[in-house]
């Protein structure tokens, strides 16, 4: 089965965006605070990674397929419709937009849940990895069981607001595996196994 | 000057206490799930840390003093007069115990604020460290700039409400420095040095 991971750049706070969506420049500081230039998808973005980022933005940029909420779409204002890693995106919404100024690019609005939007990204991934932003669409993936992995970028900041990795998930306490660390410069990157409830 | 640490065992949604006063299972889970026995302080306590974790436990045994607030103080019961640690405590209260049944054991009511008890608890630590709770008190330290370093032992566990690490901190976002990470079982310790404000 296409593997889900959940994920985001998270201050030591446990926010994912800071008050009225502030504190990207902390946030996303690891994409750009190096030597190791790294082409997006889409010739408006490029990253710049430190050498021990490096493998984690390779590995981002080979996704299959994203799932993410009308929030992000909206903040991001659909990414002009070029998502920087390339691969087709699920937008969960109860609303499709109907002024998206970019019909013919790789976005689907799925208005029947998250659990749906996970799977028609699983077959939309092809033998890569789906990739589901944390938040709310993230955390009921992961009440839903479908995510297999939690990535969790680790800013060293405190925001002291926002918006929360996942907050109030149904079920807890759920643990994890112990995760794979990789140090970076400005973030520690943390990938933790879902273990499956029985 | 003697450095002042704050600190606590943290879920990966930053909470250091469960909805309810619960969760502790998980969060000190790495105290007692290795081979490696280290006496307390007081007879009545042990740890058995794991190898990768041993060092961590071994410095917490070497604190000269510590901060804490009121509701720790009134959660563990005052640890029965003895802190596992074996350092003297400060706690921060607005109204001292009438019933306190330890009045011999060293235990410090401090009614003038978090910046009297660190400067209280910095004179009794000789030439070793302070150690203040995360929580409320910490945040109150950590805005007021009377802390050096920021130890994080993330629990990969999704507690889903409860008491957090460090909510609404003043004066965010408040950037630290990289860590210094160390790979423990059921824990990931995280020293982050507190970049001084000019």
């Amino acid at each position: 089965m296409t593997k889900v991971i959940m994920g985001a750049s998270m201050s030591l706070d446990g926010y994912i965006a800071g008050p009225n969506e502030s504190g990207f420049d902390h946030l996303f500081a690891w994409h750009n605070n190096g030597e190791v230039e790294i082409p997006a998808a889409h010739e408006q973005w490029t990253f710049r990674p430190g050498r021990a980022s490096e493998p984690v933005v390779r590995e981002y940029l080979q996704v299959g397929a994203i799932v993410c909420g009308r929030r992000l779409f909206d903040l991001t204002q659909g990414w002009g419709g070029h998502h920087p890693l390339g691969a087709p995106v699920f937008v969960v919404t109860h609303n499709v937009p109907t002024d998206w100024p970019h019909p013919d690019a790789p976005f689907t609005f799925v208005t029947d849940g998250v659990e749906s939007a996970v799977r028609q990204a699983q077959k939309a991934a092809g033998d890569s990895y789906v990739s589901i932003a944390a938040g709310n669409v993230g955390r009921q993936a992961l009440e839903a069981g479908l995510v297999d992995e939690v990535r969790v970028e680790l800013v060293p900041v405190f925001l002291g607001g926002g918006t929360r990795f996942a907050d109030d998930i149904a079920g807890a306490p759920v643990a994890l595996g112990n995760p794979r660390v990789i140090e970076g410069d400005r973030v520690t990157h943390l990938q933790y196994p879902v273990i499956p409830q029985s």
